[in-house]
């Protein structure tokens, strides 16, 4: 069966994104360079670059390959409202999922097709039913859990993550979203799988223990 | 000059002790199976049993050869009161400091000598006061502020940390004191110097940047 992930990158205190982070005033708070520092590890890889349009050319190596298999994958993906409503802001056309992606939301809305293969899917019903749909899409690949912080949090409470892939860059923001937050008795359960050693971040897995 | 630097067991959401740490009552909010957990990498380590006194035999290998080094480098330790009194209850007689250890408090309390080198002197001066007389005792070796989370962040916002390392253990605690709280702009700056991937924790090792 297709596993359910989360793949995120993290500041070193534990902040999933900074205080004030609004695509459209980047100088907020400072939280456009915090959150520069914190992808420093992913904005120069070549796949990921190709992926956002940012260019070709970009490095090739380890860290480049862990992005290009975590992408290949991916057969859907699911998001909160938040991270959609900032997204649809930013992305290009060609939003960078190629897959279904589910957002759990309370807005009714129609399903929002865009090019290269991302379809918006608005679920109101809940993140059970959202793993369901998402799982049926996906076939044999697996469904990303996205973010933010509280969809993870709430996959996390349901036990319904079976592999947790963090990218913790040794940056500081000191507010923001916390990542672990919320957490319920009894404690999700996890062991260390790979861990790689890169120069910008440490791309720890683990894997449901 | 000698460094000063943080040397933890971090558990993955973030706390360096968990909620309802009382020496007197391991079973009180669980506490004492979370801290098993947290430092499950350290118990079984040869020269982390022969210094606390838990008898011969233990692992060998890189992550007991991190745990002496680390040892034999400190020339002074400093710790927070709390952290003291919960030692005081549960350490043996020979203390496993071999060292000065400069405790921050508002108690007068004359020096209290232990057998086996180590000697508490209780300081009353605040953080910067504290680590004058650390360097002063620890001569060519490193200081080492032991914890607990206020007193690292009161040495983090100084400024005075030159190395950070995080023994980050595949553990939720949901609740207790974090150790990356009330951090004050300008954040800490850190690089990644070294990582050593055990299997029942991650040695991550960052130096001021």
């Amino acid at each position: 069966m297709s596993k359910v992930f989360v793949n995120i990158a993290l500041s070193l205190d534990g902040y999933l994104a900074p205080d004030g982070m609004t695509m459209n005033n980047p100088q907020y708070k400072n939280w456009g360079a915090k959150w520069g520092a914190l992808m420093s590890w992913l904005i120069n890889q070549e796949y990921f670059r190709k992926n956002l349009q940012f260019g070709s050319g970009g490095e090739t190596g380890p860290v480049n390959d862990l992005v290009r298999s975590t992408a290949e994958r991916i057969g859907a993906n699911i998001m909160g409202k938040r991270m959609f409503d900032q997204g649809e802001a930013s992305w290009p056309d060609e939003a960078p999922f190629h897959t279904p992606v589910y957002v759990l939301t309370t807005e009714k809305r129609e399903p929002w097709v865009r090019p290269g293969g991302t379809t918006f899917h608005f679920i109101n019903d809940g993140p059970e039913r959202a793993l369901e749909l998402a799982r049926e899409a996906a076939g044999s690949r697996d469904v990303r859990i996205a973010g933010g912080a509280d969809v993870i949090q709430q996959y996390l409470n349901l036990g319904a993550v079976d592999e947790l892939e963090i990218a913790l860059a040794p940056v500081f923001f000191g507010s923001g979203r916390r990542l672990f937050e919320n957490l319920r008795d009894p404690m999700p359960q996890f062991r260390i799988d790979r861990v790689l050693a890169g120069p910008a971040a440490t791309h720890l897995r683990y894997v449901r223990g």
